[in-house]
């Protein structure tokens, strides 16, 4: 495994799980699979649709998400929106992402270099 | 899965690649296995030796890490410590962090409830 490869594995394996906490976030506001990956990727979490479209069906069988399909425009889309079970897991783990924050900085400061 | 193994699940998900994080950053100080386990524990990242001891051996494989052992004590120890490359590649995901958590708030302000 070359280093760029190493890299790329570790940068990955530290975004896996904030992917799950944008889509809670940005699905206060409902939508519809390909506008959220385009809104996730404007705020600088990229993701391609192979991984965010059976990560939204995983969400909504854990019931983090409810959905809808909007029958009003030409092609019916399926609407996502965050539940209030997944308002509350959201809740939960944006407070851990701030522990982890906290934790780190505690030990960056208490290590001498 | 009910409720709680699916929070657990979303916690283990967003915690897993900060332990690597906090393992580079621990390590500028040199320390054995079981020391490190006990200072990470201390620091809020809570881990066990199933996790950390093969995590520690693939970080020296990847050159993140060197080791060696200290054989002054009645019983050799192998204290691990961060490497250069290893520096570097936790400089480019203390960078990634940061990243993350400008983008979350980008997010949480741009989404109306």
């Amino acid at each position: 495994m070359g280093s760029d490869e190493i890299l790329r594995t570790h940068l990955q394996e530290l975004r896996r799980g904030t992917v799950v906490v944008a889509s809670l976030i940005a699905l206060r506001e409902p939508d519809y699979g390909y506008a959220l990956l385009q809104r996730l990727t404007g705020h600088g979490f990229p993701v391609d649709a192979n991984t965010l479209y059976p990560l939204l069906r995983r969400l909504e069988d854990q019931g983090l998400l409810t959905s809808e399909w909007n029958t009003q425009e030409s092609r019916p889309r399926k609407f996502y929106r965050t539940s209030d079970q997944g308002e509350s897991v959201l809740g939960t783990l944006l407070d851990d992402l701030a522990a982890v924050q906290t934790s780190m900085t505690g030990l960056i400061e208490g290590v001498d270099r």
